[in-house]
């Protein structure tokens, strides 16, 4: 409820955002996406086939290469290289899941038991490099060395911020301009080069900056609203573990504004819980009305919404900056998905 | 002792074979990738920097490069594009030491304490994301597609060797073949790149089956020496811990050679130790005492000396095949690098 209030006053009552009309897009290539992710777990090695199935099968909307996809309708594009590029965008987010459940000791994602919790964290470390280098393959099947060179960045970009997150887990004076740093390093980061793929292959390179900065401002406001979500979300409908960032140390902004409103007492449950990793029972629901009590989804989800603007504003901008042959069905439904994203607590 | 006999009848009494002409050959080239390689760890996370030099100063003799190197000395390469991808091919092998050493739990490489004994297995992790991220930055400014498609291949390659060894792990029915399979994966893939690179960049393409020839068998008969020294080195010596293997349940060719001629204890023995990781103290010396008795050591180096003839004959397949401006020098040095690797155990 919360959720729908702080951010409900930016649109028309009656209006719903959804994914449909970028689904519909962009199903036929996603098609193609999907045969060759599962192709791509084709070889003699049947642990791999396995827990590459298992992480794709508990996998989520493959909003990224839909992103990169739907990209590529904007600006026409004819070719077919976007869909090893996308499934590439897609593998590489695979790995980083993979990746993450063993850096976080995770045992469930989006309701089903993680790779890590089923096989082994070994297991999930080595299949994690396997899709990575297959995702290098299908770069380099692409033949877009610029492709290829905006993706190799963003792997190292993204294991910066993973590693950057490690380093200030449970660190309660964390500035927001550090947590911000984080989130895009490691979230942000992917969509951008998701997107900024398209101007790349269709060869607008006076497009590459607001490709790269709807993307970049997109995958911020996601990650946002996600840090939101794990203090709101409802576990059955969303899949999703609340109160996980509390349990892992993992600071986030809507701790963040309740650590910065907190009362002596309050203080000291936070360092107890977060500093110290000393998690009773009772805690994750007292978190929750803690970060609640001191506006800290409000605040966090306002922030998307300021990120979300500046994503429809770069739409504007590519849509002013559009070949005749342009898509402007396809840059509505970009639009929507922005909407979409900033709206999925609801 | 054991050692010297089994391979010296190959080699004349007075020859002692060494890396040095290798070195020198390549030491001006190896200068430029060393601070290549310390230059791909600048970036703003100290954490990474801090884990990555720890890796490369604690790395053993930069073999891999060397032989990148090495290999376009052989062809006259007089390109610079070869620093780049031999520095790639380190950052690849540095990473999967991180994550192995994550998957093996392993305290020690080279008698200093391991990365993820230090800071922990997470930052081993994503820090290991990180340089195989930078390995693909640098092969993207050496500009060569082909390249890049030999070594992406080859990190898929290497990721099912691991995958694979994971799943046979404890397995005392494991067949020679497989184990085979397994460290031509592992192993021998990344050798083969090293040294396939050279007749990509230089352009005789005539010549990349020999290169890939010497590079694998060679890649083979150095992993065969590594499994048997894990029953044999001393650890004072060459800084690695004799009887990792046993711990780790990892099923090389000397323990299968003394499991196949095992009696009725020491199957149960090994049954023990190696089935049901059941690791008492005095075993390692006992497992290494079984292995001496049944010859699997010798068994091994003798495999390797096989490989390490193959890896000969490759050489002279080049020399037969070589243009005008070959280096005939460099072409000796890389049949005392076969030598030295075969030899290095004693």
């Amino acid at each position: 409820m919360l959720l729908q209030h702080s951010i409900a006053h930016s649109l028309p009552m009656s209006y719903t955002p959804s994914l449909q009309a970028l689904q519909s897009l962009t199903q036929h290539d996603l098609e193609h996406v999907n045969r060759l992710i599962l192709e791509s777990f084709n070889q003699p090695i049947p642990m791999i086939h396995d827990i590459a199935q298992h992480i794709v099968r508990s996998g989520g909307k493959r909003i990224r290469p839909t992103l990169t996809l739907a990209c590529h309708h904007v600006l026409g594009y004819a070719g077919q290289h976007h869909i090893p590029l996308a499934t590439a965008v897609e593998l590489i987010h695979t790995a980083t899941l993979l990746h993450d459940d063993v850096v976080d000791e995770s045992t469930l994602r989006r309701g089903i038991a993680t790779a890590n919790s089923i096989w082994s964290n070994q297991a999930s470390v080595l299949v994690g490099d396997f899709l990575f280098s297959r995702a290098f393959q299908l770069m380099v099947a692409s033949g877009s060395m610029d492709a290829l060179q905006l993706l190799a960045n963003a792997s190292a970009t993204i294991a910066q911020g993973e590693v950057h997150q490690l380093m200030v887990a449970g660190d309660l004076h964390t500035t927001t301009e550090v947590y911000l740093e984080v989130i895009t390093r490691k979230t942000a980061t992917l969509f951008e080069a998701a997107t900024e793929i398209a101007p790349i292959l269709a060869g607008y390179d006076t497009l590459r900056l607001p490709f790269a900065t709807f993307g970049s401002t997109l995958g911020i406001a996601f990650q946002l609203v996600d840090d939101a979500l794990d203090y709101a979300a409802d576990q059955a409908v969303l899949g999703k573990t609340v109160g996980d960032d509390v349990r892992e140390g993992k600071i986030t902004l809507p701790l963040m504004v309740a650590y910065a409103a907190a009362n002596e007492v309050e203080r000291i449950f936070w360092e107890r819980v977060i500093s110290e990793g000393n998690v009773h029972d009772g805690d994750i629901p007292h978190a929750i009305a803690l970060v609640q009590k001191h506006g800290g989804i409000a605040t966090t989800l306002n922030l998307a919404q300021d990120y979300a603007n500046q994503a429809h504003k770069a739409l504007d901008e590519i849509a002013d900056g559009l070949p005749k042959q342009a898509n402007h069905h396809a840059l509505r439904a970009l639009h929507d998905t922005i909407a979409f994203c900033v709206h999925r607590a609801m």
